[in-house]
């Protein structure tokens, strides 16, 4: 590590039980490990594939997260709609309309000075509508340089298309840390800096069963290929792949020093997991 | 390599004049340094990013391309209509209709034996709406095998979801010998060999422009995501990266020994071309 | 009424317990008020607003429906799955795979002739991918024609565009007696025959509570546009529209000779449901 | 007409030189004999079915149209970028960013009160993705009427959707005095006036060649759903329908008292165009 750089991890999607009890059971080993300031994981798919529970959201803050983003699965789970406005830890995107409940940012202190994370959600094959993602993580991004004086910034984009989630790395240039995107829930080999110091990785990956299509069971994807006809989609058994980023961020300059894919296959002895 | 196999090269979407540039100087450096047998590339995007002509198929196949691909953008270029019938080994794919030009998949002989390409488009945000790529692949696949004693099968699978791209796979398992997706530019770091054999890989990426947004420059994307107002996307400049994969294959089982990413920059001194 | 035509009528969407029971108790009336020959139902939304049951289906044809089409919601109540091979009354759209429970197209022989409904789902903006409408539905009525000396035929297009509902008609010209669009759940007020004899109304509108969002409670709806949040969308109450279209075919050519609207608000004094 | 009521009509996207030449022969002819005080007009197709020049903008208004809204191909016409900011009464959606060329409302003065007419454009399977249209029609609405004293209000909703479409018309119940959508090109045959005054319709349909596809020759268009192959659209010819509506308002309140559905078919001597 760079001496004095605050050393961020992000992690996709997590998947399910499975996702999260291999999430929750690594992250204290990965913060010693790799000597990790903070920890932020997208816990969208958290609660049996669908959205994210207040209980697993203090599970996976008690686990060591800083931050826990979401996506377009934040409202899944029904409890979270009164939830979100008590843990400001816990994400939405923030394109969504000004009194929605939740936030879409937030500052933490931390040893090596205040890290800002923010979460906006892309406008092309996602749904809901929303507003412009661009202009509105920007703005942010300002406001809270200049308000609180923020120079570390972690962006995680909820987007489906690389086209969308690219370009807002390129938008953010020199004013985020980090752009990282979720969703797709497969980890993008693109990684790089850009050299107005904005690391990016176009999608962490997931955290969830890694026999799968995106985590779920691949024979009833599948068949719902095959036939068009809705079938339940459970979340699939088997090793666990974790996915994501880890960021060298300059505290004096805000800067990505270094960007590294993470991408571990946990409980199984085989990368292939065939 | 492995003994015997076959080693087989994958490029995704090639992206203009820099693309077509970079991999026709590449592929005789590629095929010398790397041993291969068998080299197939994408070319959607070969002229000026949209489509392919004669011509640009015609440079490519000399340079060492045994096959080349296509996909949602083949008939961007009004000529290639009438020489697709004339060239079966420039691919469209193959969930057109039954009495469109061209064809979704070829058979070639090679020293080690008999190679199928094929091609089909996903139906998952891409269009036009086709026919159902799944029961058309598998049917085709099934015949060559048959009628022609086919074993090693490579298909290219031009889809825009992952969950589409990484069900193909696993629905093709034990019958192909290598998933390649391509469509979303950026290369995926799923690379896995499922245990039926099949080596898979979630997206190839694609061979273009690196400081860009899917090989475009990436200030007119940006502006258009800013805005929502048109503008035209000039293919960029600068290092040229070539991405896909190369797998060994087993001419006796037809299945995939090995398969690794390719991802190279041309034409740069360095992985940040910020 | 054209004498010796066969009269044929035919209703939209029917939304929920509201839609069924007016399509129940007005079916009959209106049979004996029209002179009609022949009804077909459109049923999709009938249970609940997602889907149909084998129940609601036994009460619709008992009450005087020859055949019931569906649509994207056609397997939204489980049950129907096994159901739709035992009722080749009950439709689904013809352009699934070749072996999906059901049929899209079924033969009727009434005292004026042979009647065939069919049913198609579009492939624009409408969930799942589905095989070539065009190429499916002419093949069918060929066949039908030739086989079964069909002359009379009726074709629901379930489909979400303008663009894709008219242009069947114009390809089904000559060949089909009527092409109906449903789905939308409004109806347009551009009914007419083609000069191939071809009866044509872009949508036939629903048969659901009036005063609604294509049949839920408004305020649900407006809310989910409002937020981008999540909501239940309950059916609305108060007058039912009733909304189709009759059409007087010849039985001799087929040949559409007269196609009407029909647009009738039941339990309700006004037309304003507002 | 009622007593002093304003009578305005709006007529949905017209379609190329058929189009236009219609609308403005008949503009004259239409305002004598229905006594019409205020006459709105959407423009987005107008220049060979591809947005609107200047020039036919220019024409439209000296042949008697107040106001031209536009919709999704607003920006199709390079020139018109720099002519929306000369001319107030050419109208692109309000909901693009705040600095875009052009305004989404506008308010004009007449002998019987001041008149707004605003443009909003829908989220749903229609591109470029906007900001939220119903937020920022409701609080643009309550702002004229504030700062400006306006009570006469229609709003052209430019969206895909039936749903999206209906939902404003609640939305605005009580603010606005007529809501009525348009880009289908299919004239609906729904209108009616909710009980807060504000009468609506789903889509007034298009001014354009009758016998086509949404203006378009059939043929290609058939085709093109045939085949999944690109093609030309031409703007179709023969007698074309012009479609609308024409409704009264009340001065004093904004109430919409009556509304009525316009659809003429000009040049030809037959509704059916087959
Ligand atoms: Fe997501
Ligand atoms: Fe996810
Ligand atoms: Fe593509
Ligand atoms: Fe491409
Ligand atoms: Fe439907
Ligand atoms: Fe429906
Ligand atoms: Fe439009
Ligand atoms: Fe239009």
């Amino acid at each position: 590590m760079t001496n004095d750089a605050l050393r961020i991890m992000f992690l996709g999607d997590i998947v399910g039980e499975p996702g999260r009890k291999a999430v929750i059971e690594q992250l204290p080993v990965l913060k010693a490990e790799l000597g990790l300031d903070f920890i932020v994981v997208n816990g969208e798919n958290a609660a049996g594939g669908r959205g994210i529970t207040p209980r697993i959201a203090i599970d996976l803050l008690r686990a060591g997260a800083a931050v826990i983003t979401t996506g377009d699965h934040v409202w899944d789970q029904q409890e979270i709609v009164e939830y979100l406005p008590t843990e400001p830890r816990v994400l939405r995107p923030i394109n969504y309309p000004p009194d929605t409940p939740g936030k879409g940012s937030v500052v933490l202190e931390t040893a090596k000075g205040k890290v800002a994370i923010l979460q906006g959600q892309g406008r092309t094959f996602i749904q809901p509508p929303l507003d412009n993602p661009f202009t509105l993580l920007e703005s942010e991004i300002d406001r809270l340089r200049e308000e609180e004086g923020v120079k570390m910034v972690l962006v995680d984009f909820h987007a489906e298309t690389t086209s969308e989630k690219i370009a807002m790395g390129y938008a953010l240039e020199g004013k985020a840390s980090v752009v990282v995107g979720t969703h797709t829930h497969v980890q993008t080999a693109d990684e790089r800096i850009l050299s107005g110091g904005t690391g990016c990785l176009t999608d962490a990956g997931m955290c969830g069963p890694d026999h799968s299509v995106l985590g779920r069971a691949h024979e009833s994807v599948v068949w719902r290929f095959k036939t068009g006809m809705p079938t339940r989609f459970p979340v699939a058994k088997g090793p666990v792949r974790l996915c994501g980023l880890i960021a060298d961020l300059d505290p004096e300059t805000g800067k990505c020093l270094k960007i590294e894919r993470l991408n571990r296959l946990i409980g199984g002895g085989e990368q292939d997991a065939g």
